[in-house]
């Protein structure tokens, strides 16, 4: 209860989603208080209210009349240079009382569930209480009913979407697997067949390329409500980033704490996909389980038990969820990286020649899926109407009608120096290490330089000879080219070729 | 794995113990290698390694060569500014392996538990893994086995001392209760009887004063390992800061986070206590545990429970621990505050004739039972002989040679303003708020200015007439003393008065 009041200042320091307040620890009110580092304190500048974590600062780039707020801290006040803020002690939040309870064993209902998103949607817990959270979640912290009722509050504590029609189709991938980039085919050839796909993805969070990233390269994705809606309107599809919407805002700030944690919750995760479906206002949903030694889902008993959370809880939250266990042991198409994926996607759309294969018929088998899931063929023939709709050119002329509709067609950037990787022996490419890959194309400047990333030119069981190119490396500069080389260099090789006997 | 290097510049901004980097977020190292905002960096410089919290700072005030540390990184890296820098990922930590397997639910043996106390000691573990380690660890999460180990673990990672005596006795009070000062009393008569306690103490955490805080204001405190040793030959006793030498470190790390969690872990409370003890050399510990409701200990039942687990895990260790259940439903003595104590401890070892009795009672009861655990005196007739040496003198004298030994005695300082609180009604004192009456000295200054807090002058069941001053507020400046009265003015009252029928 400070009485004192500060003036803002912009730290220019970003400190993610962790709201930071930086005060002189000699200041009147820190003494007052005594309010410690590290402390969590409740910020108010005009008429907005914000708990963040509290830094003393001893030299002298702040005043002691000062209060200065990370980048996150400054957007989420609102505040300009000079502002009056006010300090206090936090208020006694009810949702930790239930994390508690929580922690002690006892199973939280509903309402209890919906209080605790509601303050992390809000960002009233600290990334020391997101990670007790995350922490009694794990493993089987949670059983189906109350992920159920999680994923109820994670939808209601956000934005929602309603098409005011059925069905409404959608998709998923549970991530892991560079190339992987089916959506960008499977928008279009659903939404051709007149069924309404209005799909919203995610930018790259840990991989070389997000849906929404490749997708930028050839059309504009920062789309607000109306634009959506008027795109699906339109269209009856759109490839957007779900990024732009107020949609299961609680997912995001959960996701912060469970990467450094990198504590599996199958429950967590479940809540996660599906209230970001539910509030997308979608209700028939296929989800992509790529299976693999270096993917989120290692085993197919694994994705069974997966597959099984995914349909019951779904089913109680209205959704027709089904799942489909797919090959993930190597990188799908040719391209890691948002333009050399986009790239690989226009090969298919335009049936070039040198269209990846594996691609095109991942993409078929999901379309062909959700055509039948949406009653718009016979079971077993829904493959068939995709590829049909693939070959006549309807999927391509779709897309670019997306395209369009979005703001307009572009032409994917190209990098302006490449290096190729060779193979150092002749034999058959036994494995290719997909994580490995994805560095490399990260550390080439991808998902921020658009054109950066790796083109393969092999696949698992090739034959290769002695000096073949195995990858090739995009980056925007020389620096960023030798970068990822050097780091290729340290490791063991991205493409494993075992010699001929 | 980065080989640019980058120029070492102190923040000046304070994150407790969590170590924190700036970096540009478009400095050539973070571009290269995808450091994202709060992710956990290796920092290394001077050939010491560091494990920090990465924030991105925008504004000009940090250079794209230089790196920016918050103090506790600029001390564990001795650091210079100008230094070379490399910031590299994080290795894999083996501790974090551990800690996964324990949240889904195996139990740790003393192996685990001491990489993982080695890795929390060293601070490699971000505040996030922390929470997730006192998460687990909450309510029952550790059996008494895995509390044994771990105990172990926290002594074995840290410093330990040999007084290669027997027997050592020590005292420990399971806080919460303002003016509980006893220590100060205890360590004189068990030393004047010749039984050697050698005490370590710590300042105030969230209290308005800490043994050491009221140590210090009669003789300096701050003593490391040799001073420590040689007070203890010459006298066989002291009370000194704990903090001044490396003893259970991971204790310290872990309450960083157990505080803003406010999580109840038995198995972490009696790890850290024990450590603590079983490190610093002690053999047989007398613990303290007031009883009351706004105490760590609310009900006889969980005293009961805590108790067993205390002299099991002790036991374990080749500890001899004896519990005693105290009254702590009020403040002891008078003094709240590092100065006013002292005196009140002072009052009783000179026998003045306004000593307040209950501090001296409990000091007596706690010395007796510590001198039977001795073998000094029979079962039952160990009060008697500690209150013989405190009315004859040879307390107030040890106490005197110990301040002598430990650099010379002080006068404690006097506040320079004080303002009564009075009664608004006559009647019968039914309860004291012992809570309130702490944040209240702590708001008038104390610990930090230890001539600061309050000074009570009733106690329940006391019969006080309209007007009477019911305690004295003492502060440092008019400021402070506005302060807290308007900080009290706020609240419901601090001493409640039942009316006479």
């Amino acid at each position: 209860m400070s009485f004192e009041h500060l003036r803002a200042r912009r730290a220019g320091i970003d400190t993610y989603q962790q709201p930071v307040v930086y005060m002189r620890g000699d200041c009147p009110v820190c003494r007052a208080e005594g309010f410690e580092a590290q402390a969590q304190v409740e910020v108010i500048a005009n008429g907005r209210h914000l708990l963040a974590i509290l830094n003393h600062v001893s030299s002298d780039w702040l005043g002691s009349d000062e209060i200065a707020l990370s980048e996150v801290a400054w957007t989420l006040l609102g505040a300009a240079a000079g502002d009056e803020v006010e300090v206090r002690h936090p208020p006694v939040l009810a949702s930790l009382a239930h994390l508690r309870a929580k922690v002690h064993g006892s199973r939280l209902g509903y309402s209890a569930l919906r209080e605790l998103m509601e303050d992390v949607s809000r960002g009233r817990l600290s990334d020391i209480h997101l990670a007790c959270l995350v922490t009694v979640c794990a493993g089987g912290g949670l059983d189906l009913d109350e992920t159920v009722a999680l994923t109820r509050a994670m939808v209601d504590v956000g934005e929602r979407i309603d098409w005011g029609t059925s069905p409404v189709m959608d998709k998923h991938c549970i991530g892991g697997l560079p190339g992987n980039r089916t959506t960008l085919l499977v928008v279009p050839i659903v939404a051709a067949c007149g069924v309404l796909m209005p799909k919203t993805s995610s930018r790259a969070i840990t991989s070389a390329a997000g849906t929404a990233d490749a997708m930028e390269t050839l059309a504009p994705v920062e789309l607000d409500l109306v634009a959506l809606r008027r795109v699906v309107a339109r269209e009856g599809g759109c490839i957007a980033w779900g990024g732009a919407t107020r949609i299961s805002p609680a997912d995001d700030m959960l996701i912060r704490v469970e990467r450094p944690l990198s504590l599996e919750s199958e429950g967590l995760l479940v809540a996660s996909i599906l209230s970001k479906k539910a509030a997308t206002g979608s209700q028939r949903v296929l989800i992509d389980l790529p299976v693999g030694p270096l993917t989120k889902v290692r085993s197919t008993a694994a994705a069974e038990l997966l597959s099984h959370s995914l349909v019951t809880v779904g089913a109680a939250l209205g959704l027709q969820v089904r799942t489909v266990f797919t090959d993930g042991t190597q990188p799908v198409g040719r391209g890691i990286g948002p333009a050399l994926e986009a790239m690989d996607v226009m090969a298919v759309l335009k049936r070039s020649a040198d269209a990846p294969e594996d691609l095109r018929e991942r993409a078929l088998l999901l379309a062909g899926l959700l055509l039948e899931m949406a009653g718009k063929t016979a079971l077993g023939s829904g493959q068939a109407l995709a590829r049909e709709v693939l070959e006549d050119g309807r999927a391509l002329a779709k897309f670019l009608a997306i395209c369009e509709a979005q703001g307009g067609l572009r032409v994917p950037p190209r990098a302006a120096h490449t290096e190729d990787v060779i193979a150092h022996a002749c034999g058959t490419v036994s494995a290719i290490d997909t994580r490995l890959i994805s560095r490399a194309a990260k550390l080439a400047g991808a998902p921020r330089d658009p054109a950066a990333g790796a083109r393969m030119h092999v696949r698992a069981r090739d034959h290769v000879e002695l000096g073949q190119p195995l990858f090739t490396l995009h980056a925007g500069s020389p620096g960023a080219l030798q970068y990822a080389l050097r780091f290729l260099r340290s490791q063991l090789p991205v493409v494993q070729i075992e010699a001929l006997p």
